[in-house]
């Protein structure tokens, strides 16, 4: 164990392992001072060395004494035991609890509003539909102005939205569904346009990709996405390396916002270091760009000052805290949000799915197969450890992976709620909830790589080239 | 004076306002400490806050307790005196010495090569031409590989030139056209191709402008520069805020130079602070990204790597010595540079002409009225008290403005040095030199504002539309 640190370093926060480094750099300074033997400093040296590296993977920053990981999003948990802290930025999710982060108090430190029942109720009368399962479950649980939004839809004043991804990889896995599911709902039941950003700059920024590469992938991306149903008429697709070479308005906003916040606003937010490469330094500013309408004047014909409505998970919130403060200094109206919670890695809601652990996500382009194993092998069970036990005391749906993934994806409320009384109960086996969770995500993932494989680079090259969506504002 | 504290801080160095504003802090304190009238308290608190006001109008930083300006080009003239410090960057040039900024020791300092005899033989050699008077006569004084370029020429290997201009006015003076004169030369004698970026995103961030009135600034500048007489057929001159969006290349190499730049390193090189926006921090990128000859695509029909050579003033060197820093880490070639020495202000040459000041400049626009009350009026003298003392002893041309001048501007050799004898042995008085400087610059003037008249807006779109110039690599 001693000798190789890094077993375990996966599974800690970047605060923990601070003071791991902290420690182990105590360590070393003692053998030193106790001038002990050559072999144990050597040893203990090394160690210090593998857990900064470790650190560094896991913060993006170089450690440095006593000055602890970014702070901003450190969330407690109503405890004192550092253990019980949530870690929530745009590059890392953390928490110890089982049933994931405490989304309630995350409204309350990033400020933003619960989707309560009477803004879900005004969401459906608006546009004469049931809301999404999304929204009825909770799975999109804060918002920021969408009231305000409602209100001038209800006046006839549209919107439209903008969402993105950065894209790390060519293999999507279901978690990255989540926001452009959503948002395509909301595109249908608002009939509005759409832009969706792919910051493959960012990806070349943080990752040792080229800038080739970057595009690729974010090529590769929109594929996934495309294949999710966007309607080609009304859905702009772009990437960073390539629209902002190909816009007149896109710099120009980028710069506006680059103007407006400084380094130590961006050091409070993000938590970056005077180590950090300029360009990451000032990148918030290219994803809070899109926010504005005339960073598209051939999408929006020119109009400018259209309110933009931000569907994305909650991590991504701290850009546009950032984009919603600069909105007014440079004339332009502060969009609005709609934030999910994280989509749980197999192993449990502790961290969110990451594409770089093939083993914690269901990719999209698994097999039938390939979805069946991962999810009975790795699928955290909320169940108990014999079937005598848990035939008595019930299953615990709050910590259970698979019921969390049926309640993303299994569309009928009573079948699910059928699901949860008779795990609860019992009466419901984990080998038996896995096997509705196995049924229900096969066909989805087999449908959309049907509509995948339709996907034309024709039909790419048509949703990324700037161009007028229909719609007039 | 004690009341108006602002009459005399435009002539102080950063360094030396920094000691005034701490001197009065401490002043405060110690009234306050001494429990001193309110009136009198009031008083030092005023002028507290209006030298911290002249700090951050001089330097663009919040005073900050402690932390003295910027300190990388801070030059020790070899006293220990701290009035002695010459002070150098893109944005300030201050030296206390008459006689201007003493650039043997910035070569030192820079890290630069001397343009000495032998590499102007060489040069002479290599265009068959007697070599423009800027290098005769060390105005262009210092250089990065020009033996590299020569090497490269002499091998039927080609290079396109760089420069560029920061448009923070419409109105122009002499100075500024130091850079272009030289390089219209440069492009005439090599036949090279040649790109002018015109930084009107650099002024929208570092003044109180618009980015429409930075950009109109940039194309009103450029109706000066194709005054110069630029080959409309080799000359791409480009404003960042509009090429940045029309450019598939620029951003590519933008965001390739961010990522290999930290803040420590701009905070080094060009004294930026926590409290900097960052788009300043990220804007040596955008300086350093036309060395590449792959940020213009059209222009070079897609060829990369063409070695560039960048004529400019010294300050814009810490600019480039990043950019060749950066270059072999993104598969560049580093630019090579020829560097020219300060323009000296009307009241003399411890510092820089400005655009700010308009009786530290002789405009583009002036009348040649105007031009010679300017020069009788505020040139600064280098002769004798009277008629008699400068007889007796002659006149200095080392500090003399009007000498200097003739140096930049008056082409015949054995003139100039038949006026500087004179002057020196007391033979031609201050008035009779300056009415040489006011001939010379008079017909000078009226050409450019000629030429400029016959600039057509058909003509600058022509010159700022990306399109292939006439010349293969």
């Amino acid at each position: 164990m001693a000798d190789s640190p890094n077993c375990d370093l996966k599974s800690l926060s970047p605060l923990q392992l601070f003071e791991r480094v902290t420690e182990q750099g105590e360590k070393v300074r003692a053998l030193k001072a106790g001038k002990a033997p050559k072999d144990e400093i050597d040893a203990a040296v090394r160690m210090l060395l593998s857990l900064k590296l470790s650190y560094k993977t896991t913060t993006g920053q170089d450690y440095q004494a006593g000055l602890p990981p970014r702070d901003l999003v450190l969330i407690n948990n109503g405890t004192t035991n550092e253990e019980n802290e949530d870690f929530v930025d745009p590059w890392t999710v953390q928490t110890s609890n089982a049933k994931g982060v405490d989304y309630d108090k995350l409204i309350v430190r990033f400020g933003s509003s619960k989707i309560d029942t009477d803004l879900i109720n005004r969401i459906e009368r608006a546009i004469g539909q049931k809301p999404h399962r999304f929204l009825r479950r909770g799975i999109f649980f804060s918002h920021r102005d969408m009231d305000q939004i409602l209100d001038a839809y209800e006046n006839k004043k549209s919107f439209y939205l903008y969402t993105g991804r950065g894209p790390s990889s060519q293999a999507m896995h279901v978690g990255h569904l989540i926001p452009f599911i959503f948002t395509k709902w909301l595109q249908e039941v608002f009939d509005v346009p759409l832009v969706i950003q792919l910051t493959d700059d960012e990806k070349y920024l943080w990752k040792d990709l080229t800038t080739e590469k970057a595009y690729e992938y974010a090529r590769e991306n929109a594929k996934d996405i495309i294949a999710c149903g966007f309607d080609i008429n009304k859905t702009f697709i772009f990437s960073d390396l390539d629209y902002l070479g190909t816009s007149t308005g896109f710099y120009k906003n980028i710069i506006k916002v680059q103007k407006h916040v400084t380094f130590n606003q961006v050091k409070g937010i993000f938590g970056f270091t005077d180590s950090d490469c300029i360009g990451k330094i000032s990148f918030p500013a290219i994803q809070a760009a899109p926010s504005f309408s005339s960073s598209f004047p051939q999408i929006f014909n020119g109009k400018e000052n259209i309110q933009c409505l931000i569907p994305c998970a909650i991590d991504q919130d701290p850009y546009f805290r950032m984009t919603r403060d600069v909105a007014p200094r440079i004339g332009q109206p502060k969009p609005a949000l709609l934030h999910s919670v994280f989509f749980p890695a197999l192993q449990g809601a502790q961290t969110k799915m990451s594409a770089s652990d093939p083993n914690s996500s269901i990719f999209l382009t698994d097999t039938p197969k390939q979805i069946k194993t991962k999810i009975n092998k790795h699928a955290f069970s909320g169940g108990r450890d014999t079937i005598e036990e848990h035939r008595k005391y019930g299953g615990n749906c709050d910590v259970d992976v698979s019921f969390m993934y049926l309640t993303f994806f299994l569309e009928d409320d009573d079948r699910l709620e059928q699901l949860k009384q008779a795990y609860t109960s019992g009466e419901l086996l984990t080998g038996e909830l896995k096997k509705v969770l196995i049924e229900t995500l096969q066909p989805l993932i087999a449908a959309h790589q049907e509509r995948r494989k339709q996907v034309t680079d024709e039909m790419v090259k048509q949703f990324m080239t700037p161009r007028k969506l229909a719609f007039e504002f």
